[in-house]
């Protein structure tokens, strides 16, 4: 997968695409990040890339050219390099965007060239959305001082879907994801930490026991935390009664 | 405000902390930002900050000790500094936590002292959970490799309503999110871009006229996009109205 992420901050990419799993799976070829400072696309003297809005109000905004700019000679440099025939997907991201979910990642996890789109500033030119952009995401409803941060979440849980990236074991253990509940508690050695102890559950050996208790905590969790996800959850019929009983009290 | 961020992967803060508003806040003295790698504080031979879970099962789970420990030493360290008698918030980011808002980010931006746990690997050990942090906080329903990104995300949210941060001119314009609709979109030269023109209304100077056409705007995108949001919008009954005829369509 090539990504391209188009920018007037691409030094904030540095340490985050050099990092973690993000750093291994560029190590290992899965996949090329690029940053390009779409300012060197502004082609006007001052290289300018926002200006003021038409019918007044606060603020710049983004101007069209320079982002059809980059965009598109990222797009010609991955057709030269004959590397794929599927056009790409051009992501704008913006608080107004399809909020971002697993299922939103699992599908662009499928692509072959993702380009970004982050803008700072008040806004963007409403014709980059309409005539360039395939997509537009948010990643939740808080206000962000631009895209960069929201582009690296989407590129993180994209990239960490890859083949190849995550461990068999890592990617078994996100799979528990699936089943729509929040995770149970987890405990590491001592089993005593200051006095606070392991609970015996977990000490006793019994593995049905242990998943019992875990599933249990899950449900608890998930019932005290966010009610809403058990509305979709997975859940078998005695659950269904232990919840039902657990929300009269 | 003090914001101190403990993780395993310091360097991927680096060109975030440095840059655009969060690197000005930083420059005018108005945050001081700093990560604390927590493996320094394993405390045991080979520095080891994750173990296997109790009762089995994939991934590691990362020890209470080092995180107790890092978290201890700047809370030490920022009293010894005597700037605030205030206890600070510590932070887990975790897909358990509580979904991150504007008003969270707004009450986080009151505090002193920040502190954010940030972890990777399949979980915490619980009596971090219990026993030391204030705070637990997720960005949204997906799956990220860490809890890096999303404390960025956060301090992001957060530092920019810190005052001084920016200038008066941005802060108005974010103002305008506070109607819960979405925003309406935005032109600027030229008025024709490669034949996509600008609409007419705007180009028209008639303050009232620009107005009308905006909000309408923001209606319609928000009725298409986000219908979930117009529930708890402020709107005029002229706008219910035109909602209602517009939803039977």
């Amino acid at each position: 997968m090539r990504i391209d992420v188009l920018t007037l901050f691409p030094e904030m990419f540095v340490g985050v695409f050099g990092a973690s799993i993000l750093g291994k799976a560029r190590d290992k070829g899965i996949v090329s990040l690029n940053t390009v400072n779409f300012r060197d696309f502004a082609n006007n003297k001052h290289n300018t890339v926002d200006d003021m809005p038409y019918g007044g109000g606060g603020g710049m905004v983004l101007k069209a050219e320079p982002i059809f700019g980059a965009a598109e000679h990222v797009v010609a440099e991955h057709s030269a390099s004959g590397t794929s025939d599927k056009p790409p997907r051009i992501i704008l991201m913006c608080p107004q965007g399809e909020p971002l979910t697993q299922r939103k990642a699992q599908e662009l996890s499928a692509e072959s060239h993702l380009i970004f789109v982050c803008g700072h500033y008040e806004g963007y030119d409403e014709r980059i959305r309409e005539f360039l952009v395939t997509d537009e995401l948010s990643i939740g409803d808080y206000v962000l001082t631009g895209g960069e941060l929201p582009a690296m979440v989407v590129i993180d849980t994209v990239v960490r879907l890859l083949p190849g990236v995550l461990g068999n074991e890592q990617s078994a253990v996100t799979d528990s994801f699936s089943d729509g509940l929040l995770e149970y508690p987890h405990y590491t050695r001592p089993a005593e930490f200051r006095g606070w102890k392991v609970p015996d559950a977990l000490l006793s050996g019994h593995h049905a026991e242990i998943e019992k208790w875990r599933r249990r905590q899950s449900l608890q969790r998930t019932l005290e935390r966010r009610p809403e996800l058990l509305e979709v959850a997975e859940l078998t019929a005695e659950e269904r009664r232990w919840l039902e009983e657990n929300k009269i009290k």
